[in-house]
């Protein structure tokens, strides 16, 4: 079941952080999502854990070290929790502690209206870090990352390119489509992006080469972290989704269209993609978002109805996700000349043919094992409309046969795929009558050259 | 450059653990496989670490508590090893320690001719377990699991499946092709592997179903640990990979063929695979490899040379595996009669099209990190005849649109995809005149029935 909308989301919630306050803010007093940040003391550097707030990080493994913690936390009833703020790893405590307890705590100890003496005051003023001084790394340590293909939008379209007449494949409708990634290359937002060496063959030619990637492309994703496991051999039924899922981040599958389009037959994806994925550093729980759960897309007429492992009326009810998100593009002439990014795209998460609790309970339908920081991507978040397709791909499609159109920017300046020096920037938010918008953060990676020559023997 | 042969190759050297110097074990003084098991004590489960010797593991987790470790090491000099060893984690100690120093550590215990005063002789009985009662985990946590496709023959056979005038894509002789396989569902030898429930559609049916697998089988393969890794965005040259090459274990990459066959448009296989793949225990090193390395495979006339950096004369000269590797089946029949398994197929990674160094060099081509505990697959290995097919898919096979041809057991049942209470016992072992023999171990699973229903909500 979704998490329930509680007092915690009291729109008249405001926080000490000023910041906060702001109806823009991303994050609000209702948001509180979890990160984790390198701080360096003693020589060394250490994993901190902390709730964004504002223009803020409340650092709550500085706080703890300020022993006001055990004070405040006895009304609150769980010492695990202190303890594992001091390994830096999320999901050591949220084995440990439900995220609604974190986010209890977190809630008491930046809300304005809180009692707090005279040392609780310094030492929260004390652990308050500015976000942007931070290295951020991604919040939990990815275990294993697998990235779905939920958006039939994006299916359809791509589909199109190669099969006109037949773009969506016969499986499509009936299995939530998915593959493994790769984990170790899952990067927090601000990691520049290396373009790719790999093989690719042009159409025409007789053999490949091997160099610089000259397609390379981004995907417009949400991922959702798996806060609690599943042991092998033991399916979740999707009913019991819901209580698996922590939260989501904005993803940037990083592309690399000619390196696909060479290698990806008959085993699918591999090092087009695998140089690396961008998430955004805030994982935004599903307390969070309750209030912004929403019916799952609807079927079009004809569609199947789903294999009833994949069929629950609550999930139908309440499985999507009302998420708006963007893709924003900054090119080194735009920073140069003092221009803001510009939109090449918006979707919404509410059009995903797939809930991630469906997504989730097929991952497991065969025993496969889930374990607390696997991430499942979306997949390219496409809506029915051209402004939002959610990857230059699709973006710069004109039809079968029809040379790409570039996308224009206001420097003069055109692009097709991405160029060296692009920042790509994904964003996202949450807005419902009565309630307080909630952001998820920017997702950022600037592009920057292949290495100067092939990799040499 | 792979490594070299030297004294620890010796074949006069013999062991006091008597079942080493059997010419028929796996594990003689040569070997010195490394492990990880499970030991109770202080009512907790500890990780210990180890090497297999005859029909022993030589525990050095406990030989390091009982202190003479020092004593001994301090001829050697690395006293780092020690403190890692009560870690229970070969990817941490390899990190402090090469290989080639804990394999000199193990054989100066183990060797028959060791002065050894009556403290150590103590120690080190006391720390010899018997393999038959340990619980093996994985020799080393695995923290991501690429497989690749590097049997041109199994690739072949497999297509002409689909693609009878045109088996081979094109891609095949240029691109090592691979994909990620899912690290959390590695098991060891021994586990018991339940049936996956899936989605299924018969080629006449309107729709899917799910439901129980039916042609479940396995395939036959080595895997590759590394045990360097190498930073995101810095390839590993061909003429280095070896150096981030730790040793080799076999793989059974159990597969469902039919839910492949319905989910792996257009991303690749998923649940067909991820359900779970079993290792044998004992990591045979690549110092132990050393002198059953071999040309890598000749190329047909008339295929292409490989891309530069994929080619390299040290590796075409010796970036060959010589190892001999069978599977062999028991199923509940036979053992209720006392037979003894049958082997199904026998074959050699000197078959390989492309080497693991190639596969690796590949990989890392991109910028994509490996990292010390990666697993590699080598795809199926199978031979040019039908009795090297390294799977049932290719062995029952008989060509387009026969029938396939069930293997037949000396208990008049028969086979052609695998059935409950099957054991699949993969083997593997390295012979050359002039050294002595040394094996891999067994790599085991007994197929156990699905759960009783489909998963429910």
């Amino acid at each position: 079941m979704p998490a329930a909308i509680d007092a915690t989301h009291d729109p008249a919630l405001t926080s000490w952080v000023e910041s906060a306050n702001d109806p823009a803010a991303d994050f609000p007093i209702q948001n509180l999502p979890l990160c984790a940040f390198e701080v360096s003391h003693d020589g060394h550097t250490h994993n901190h854990l902390g709730v964004a707030i504002g223009d803020s990080v409340l650092d709550l493994t500085s706080f703890a070290e300020s022993r006001q913690l055990e004070h405040l936390w006895a009304q609150h009833a769980d010492p695990a929790l202190i303890e594992c703020l001091f390994m830096g790893d999320w999901s050591v405590l949220l084995s440990e502690v439900p995220a609604a307890t974190v986010r209890l705590l977190a809630q008491s100890l930046l809300r304005a209206d809180a009692p707090a003496g005279q040392p609780v005051r310094r030492a929260r003023q004390k652990a308050l870090r500015g976000i942007d001084g931070l290295a951020f790394a991604p919040p939990l340590a990815v275990g294993n990352y697998t990235d779905f293909y939920a958006s039939v939008h994006h299916a359809t379209t791509v589909g199109s390119m190669f099969r006109p007449d037949n773009p969506l494949l016969p499986n499509y409708k009936w299995v939530p489509i998915g593959y493994h990634g790769r984990a170790s290359s899952v990067v927090a937002s601000g990691t520049p992006i290396r373009r790719p060496l790999g093989q690719t063959k042009a159409d025409d030619a007789a053999e490949p080469a091997f160099g610089p990637c000259k397609l390379l492309d981004y995907e417009l994703e949400l991922g959702l972290f798996v806060g609690r496991a599943n042991a092998l051999g033991e399916p979740v039924p999707l009913s019991h989704a819901e209580d698996h899922m922590l939260g989501v981040v904005l993803l940037n599958d990083w592309s690399a269209r000619d390196i696909q389009k060479w290698e990806y037959q008959p085993l699918g994806p591999f090092l087009a993609k695998n140089f690396a994925t961008t998430i955004s550093p805030f994982l935004v729980t599903m307390e969070a978002l309750a209030p912004f759960r929403c019916p799952a897309a609807q079927r079009p007429s004809g569609d199947p109805r789903p294999l009833p492992y994949l069929a629950d009326d609550a999930d139908r009810q309440r499985g999507g996700l009302d998420i708006t998100v963007e893709v924003l593009l900054l090119t080194e002439k735009m920073r140069h000349d003092g221009l803001q990014p510009q939109r090449l795209s918006r979707g919404t998460a509410r059009d995903l043919y797939w809930t991630f609790a469906q997504m989730l309970a097929h991952h497991t339908s065969n025993g496969c094992n889930l374990q607390v920081g696997d991430l499942l991507g979306s997949g390219t978040i496409s809506g029915p409309t051209p402004d939002s397709r959610g990857c230059l791909l699709e973006l710069t499609w004109d039809g079968p046969g029809k040379p790409r159109r570039p996308v224009a920017l206001p420097t003069g300046e055109t692009r097709t795929f991405l160029q060296d020096g692009d920042e790509v920037i994904l964003r996202g938010s949450c807005e419902r009558q009565g309630f307080r918008r909630i952001g998820l953060g920017d997702c950022r990676g600037v592009v920057i050259p292949a290495p100067a020559g092939p990799a040499r023997n």
